[in-house]
C-alpha cells in the first residue's frame, strides 16, 4: 500500500487521453500530471535533445514524490525509455510495449502513426515483430496531428483533410488493426476512425495505463483511500488549449489544479 | 567595399523569401544562410528561449565571417534584435521597422500576421503607431502556418482552410493592408491574397532587404564582383521541405550548397 500519487507526464496535452484512462481504472489515485507546452511538440526533435527534455520532466515529477511514472508520450517512449529508467527510484511505464503486445495478438496487417522520432526509432515495428514476426507492418509519420491539437484544431474540416492525406498509404495497405502512437492522437479518433471504419483502433497511451495497472497491483502500491484522488496538472507554459481539452475531455473542473513550472 | 558574403538566418525555410529578393537586387553578393529546421517554430517559445537561440545562430554565421547579418525572422525581430545588435561586430538588420514604416505611409486600416511570440510581443503594432498614430491596427497570431509550410503544406486545401480561419476578423476589420510579419508567411501568398483580394500585402522579409541594401550603400560594403554570388545553406537538421523550397521557390541548384550543422 502507497498512498503518493502517479506521475505522468507528456510534451503537451496528450497524456490526458491516458490520465481519462487512468482515472477511470483507478478513481481513488492521486495524479501529478507534467506537460511541457512551452517545448512541444518533441516529434520533430532529435534523439539527444528529446533524452535530456525526458530526463527533465522526470526529475520534476520525482521532485513530487511519485510512487511510479507513466511516459504518455510516444516520442519519448521509443527514445528515452530506457534511459530514464536507469535514472529512476520508481517504476517507469512507456507507451511501446503493451501497444505492440496488444497489436500483435489481434492483427495481421498492423498500421502504426506516430511522430516523427517516434517513427525513425521503429520501436513500434520491432516491438511487434518481436511479439509476431508474421505480422505486416506499415508506418507512417504525422508530423502536423500533435501541432493541430496543441492549436486547438481538433474538430475542424482543415485537420479532417490531414488526417485523409496522411491515412491514405494505410487505407491502400489494407490495415485491419491501427495503433496509435502518440498520445495526442486518439483526440483525432473521430476521423480516424471514418478513414478507417473497420480497422480496429489500439490506443498505445490507453494500453499503457493497463500496463501500470498490472504493475501496482503486483509491487501492491495501490491506496487504501476510498475517496476520489486529486489531480494536479503542471504545465511549462499556459495555453488555453490545455484548459479546454482538460474540462472538456477529461470532465475535470481544472480551477485551482493547473499550475505553471517552468524549467 | 567588401567581399564577404551576407549572412541571414531564420528559424527554418521562411527566411528563403527574404534570399530570393537579396538574389534578385544583389545578384553579386555571396549569401550564407543559416534556418533552424531542428528548433522550428520559434514562434511558440518564450522570449528568453529564443533571445538564447538567436544568439546561437547569429554566433554561427559571425564564426563564417560574414559582413551583415539579415534576421529574417519575424521571431527573432520583435524579440531579441537589440540584444543581438549589442553583440554583434556588423551590422544587423531586423524585419520589423522597414515594413512598420511602409505600412503606416500606404495603410490606413493595417492587419499584423505574425506568430504567437511576434503578435505577443506587438513589436509592429508599436513601431507602426510610432510612424503614424492614426493608423487603425488588428494583429493575430497565426501558430499554426510555420508548421503547415515547413511539414511541405504549403498549396493543399487544408491550409486553404486554415488561412480563412485566421484571416476572418481581418477581413471583419476591412484591412486596406497587411503585414507578413513572418517570412515563412509569403509562401502562402496566394491563399492570403484570395482571401483579403483589395488589401495591400508587405512582406517584412522583403521591406528588410530594402534597409540591408540603402545599409551596404551607405557603408560602402558592396562586393565589387561581377560574376552571380555563391549561396550556401546551413541547416540544423536536413529537411526535405528545405530542399524543395530552395529549388522550387529560388530556382537554384542545391546540389553540394546545403549543409548539416548543429549546435
Amino acid at each position: 500500500m502507497d498512498n503518493r500519487a502517479l506521475g505522468v507526464f507528456d510534451s503537451g496535452i496528450g497524456g490526458l487521453t491516458a490520465v481519462k484512462e487512468m482515472i477511470h481504472l483507478m478513481p481513488n489515485e492521486d495524479i501529478i500530471y507534467f506537460g511541457d507546452t512551452a517545448r512541444v511538440p518533441y516529434g520533430s526533435r532529435d534523439a539527444e535533445t528529446l533524452r535530456a527534455f525526458a530526463q527533465q520532466d522526470m526529475e520534476f515529477l520525482l521532485s513530487r514524490h511519485v510512487k511510479a511514472i507513466l511516459i504518455a508520450c510516444g516520442t519519448v517512449s521509443s527514445t528515452a525509455l530506457s534511459i530514464l529508467q536507469k535514472h529512476s527510484t520508481v517504476p517507469v511505464i512507456g507507451v511501446i510495449q503493451a501497444a505492440a503486445k496488444t497489436a500483435a495478438k489481434s492483427g495481421n496487417r498492423i498500421g502504426v502513426l506516430g511522430t516523427q522520432a517516434t517513427i525513425t526509432s521503429h520501436a513500434f515495428r520491432d516491438a511487434i515483430q518481436n511479439e509476431n514476426p508474421k505480422c505486416k507492418i506499415i508506418e507512417k509519420a504525422c508530423p502536423l496531428f500533435v501541432p493541430l491539437i496543441e492549436n486547438g484544431y481538433i474538430d475542424k474540416p482543415a485537420t479532417k483533410l490531414i488526417v485523409e492525406d496522411y491515412l491514405r498509404d494505410l487505407v491502400a495497405f489494407g490495415v485491419d488493426t491501427v495503433i496509435l502512437g502518440c498520445t495526442h492522437y486518439p483526440l483525432l479518433n473521430n476521423f480516424i476512425q471514418e478513414v478507417l471504419p473497420t480497422a480496429k483502433i489500439i490506443e498505445a497511451g490507453k494500453e499503457a495505463v493497463y500496463e501500470l495497472q498490472q504493475v501496482i497491483h503486483e509491487k501492491d502500491i495501490g491506496t487504501n483511500t476510498d475517496h476520489r484522488g486529486n489531480r494536479k496538472f503542471y504545465v511549462s507554459e499556459m495555453t488555453k488549449t490545455f484548459q479546454s481539452v482538460c474540462e472538456t475531455f477529461l470532465d475535470e473542473t481544472t480551477e485551482g489544479k493547473i499550475e505553471l513550472f517552468r524549467f
